[in-house]
């Protein structure tokens, strides 16, 4: 043994979960999956690293700060920051062999090496679901990915709502009062809004040299939000534009597939701008519902090209994700989820006098029988086992004695009552059942 | 689009599945998980990445070629090679707050930064268990280690069997020929025994100079096995050493708690060495039933003191792991699991005609009676999505035509036998029960 000790530290904005937190997190993991196989999507679960050439490629190579980069003998790598380049590098190389459209989700860790800080991880959690069309993709897909949101929120008893916009329409407005040559720097800071504010956002917009009347067409436009019937009748007081009717049409397209899949809970919202500059169609955001100030629990949207960087073939597609660890923070904060969601359900079984042998062969009983138990097996007295017991939150504990034994029988105590009784083999497990 | 194409690759020894087999991979690790918890063993999901002081402590903070390591601004970590150490820098962080023994299972990738060949990954998927105690911890442990590996071959629907061993045996006969001071030199030879076969073995002993009669009491006693019975005779009758005759009594008992617990597929047998000096009781590796000659699919044994690097207190514990990515390599090997393991149950809904908004409502309704299922909503023909639907292996075809629609019924056409029949929702939802 040394004697100079290692202070024991987990690395800083990393994420960890107690074990019973764990146990709730995969729970909501494995009820996600359920969602996505039922509507046929696969699961691929790529390596968490790639090649730099392959991750940089969108940047030209440039190395973004962000990112954990290796170098390892030839190799030179990086963490994956998201999945979505791992999927156009899956696709591109297989995209001979595979069904089109090709379904398929991802949930995992992924890597941001950004500066800690309260609701930011540089490891989290992140689950991702996408439909890749050959060429040419149905506005279904669209629907789809966005009624996968209310599947995976009603599977997890939460209540969500789903905001809606088009790129098209955003480039449409932007288009017609002049101003598309800067369509990038208009929609960042319209992207800013809900955050700044009115008066920020003008003030912003006036920097662009932008006069009143194409800023109050803005500020008009990125408060329309309603049904489709009214974001219809207002977005045509503001422009005819041709992309912008485009979008619109869109827009009835997926309205129309979302009422076909029975989708309730959706609105239109022009404020829904996303960053990311590869939308090109829909986008759309997903809140809690009460929770809207808790910010966006998942996002996505229509991109023309998944996998130009690798592939000529042009492969459009859309997709879904939540930001699962986001998620589950907002959950413990808002007590949608706390212990209660944890209920230990084994059943500890503590010996009382020379019955370890007798407790092994019952776990053994049990267990075969499906019910999750343990032996309290180490050396401490019976009342210290109670109280370990009672720490982990075990309901049920089998108390096995020598006199239990000749009557055939089990001291069942339920911890949250006391209340103690005999019971034989075969009333224990009913108990359970 | 940019012109130069960067070509789409993987980066080299690192694992990814089809999506096909990927799901058969995640219902085996399913299926694990829930033996896991049926034992009272917890989750637990550390980061991929730990502060190489901390991953490093063992080697003194020399840096093992094996391992991938970042420098990032102030950070200095590496990727986990293992789950042992995570264990540690995780029990000694909380050591006051877990209840002893504490039970945790993991499951996930480790990375080692070799040169990947055959059956040799840089990325795989490893699966353990441990038992910690406080100060200490009953041979009761060991017994559960072992049989969880019966009751997860169980529900995998293999055959295994483990075998054990006890270091204290081995380092027991090693002193008793007078050797004990080149313990770890002996024991790496007797380790490849498998491998090299009596002769090798004979040659490497001869070269540390033993003489004839030493390493004929080696080579007797590497080939001790069968019950336990069988082996605590032949190995009185090579020594009667204290710590040789304490081995015994621990397999001993072990042996009597696996009988308790209904384990049944185990021999003892000294061939088990373990490589791993940080074993200091029992030992035990793990073998497909009918593949022995395809190694080992997992092992593990007791252990002292888990966190001597960490912390002051003595935390002993035994852990039992699964090389889960060779493992599943054997398995599709074997022919153990094969394509069939991959049923696609899903249901492909294909419209014919202008009945796409009936169709998603179908796959609505379908998806909330339970019934996993896709509408084939692209623009190729009625005739490639019946190919397409195929290709996919889909068992089930749900076509909707408008005079079914008028019928209020649906062809559904059975894949395999070609035979297609009229059937209302209804009969759809009794078929798949």
């Amino acid at each position: 043994m040394q004697d100079k000790k290692i202070l024991p530290r987990k690395v800083t904005g990393f994420w960890e979960l107690e074990p019973e937190q764990e146990l709730v997190f995969e729970n909501i993991i494995q009820k996600i999956k359920n969602v996505f196989l039922r509507h046929a999507f696969l699961p691929l679960d790529t390596p968490v690293m790639e090649y730099s050439e392959i991750l940089l490629a969108k940047s030209g190579g440039e190395i973004d700060k962000q990112i954990y980069r290796f170098e390892k003998g030839s190799t030179d790598a990086c963490l994956r920051y998201d999945f979505t380049v791992p999927l156009a590098r899956y696709v591109a190389m297989k995209e001979g062999e595979l069904t089109f459209p090709f379904k398929r989700f991802q949930i995992g860790k992924v890597y941001r090496g950004e500066r800690p800080q309260k609701g930011r991880y540089r490891e989290f959690y992140q689950c991702d679901a996408d439909i890749i069309g050959n060429e040419n993709l149905s506005l279904v897909a669209d629907a789809e990915c966005i009624s996968l949101y209310e599947d995976i929120f009603n599977e997890l008893n939460l209540d969500c709502q789903v905001e809606i916009s088009n790129r098209k329409i955003l480039y449409g407005v932007i288009e017609s009062i002049g101003e598309a040559n800067r369509f990038q720097e208009i929609s960042t800071i319209l992207d800013k809004y809900e955050k700044i504010g009115e008066e920020e956002t003008l003030k912003l917009l006036f920097e662009l040299n932008l006069d009143n009347k194409k800023c109050k067409i803005l500020l008009d436009f990125i408060k329309i939000k309603g049904n489709f019937g009214e974001i219809n009748k207002n977005l045509l007081k503001l422009s005819k534009n041709q992309t912008l009717v485009e979008g619109i049409e869109e827009l009835k397209e997926v309205d129309q597939h979302l009422k076909n899949l029975s989708v309730n809970n959706y609105i239109f919202n022009m404020n829904i701008i996303r960053g990311h500059n590869y939308y090109t169609g829909c986008v759309f955001e997903v809140f809690l519902k009460d929770h809207h100030n808790m910010g966006a629990v998942g996002g996505g949207g229509r991109y023309d090209n998944l996998a130009n960087y690798f592939s000529s073939k042009k492969l459009p597609g859309v997709g879904m994700s939540i930001g699962l660890s986001r998620l589950f923070d907002i959950l413990q904060q808002t007590d949608l989820i706390n212990k209660q969601n944890y209920q230990n359900n084994n059943v500890a079984i503590i010996p009382l006098g020379d019955t370890l042998p007798q407790c092994l062969s019952l776990s053994s009983k049990l267990r075969k029988d499906g019910i999750s138990c343990e032996v309290l097996f180490n050396d401490k007295s019976f009342k210290s086992k109670l109280k370990d017991a009672n720490k982990k939150g075990v309901q049920t504990v089998i108390i096995v004695g020598e006199n239990e034994l000749k009557a055939l029988k089990y001291s069942v105590k339920n911890m949250s009552t006391g209340e103690q009784n005999l019971l034989t083999y075969e009333e224990i497990i009913n108990l359970r059942r």
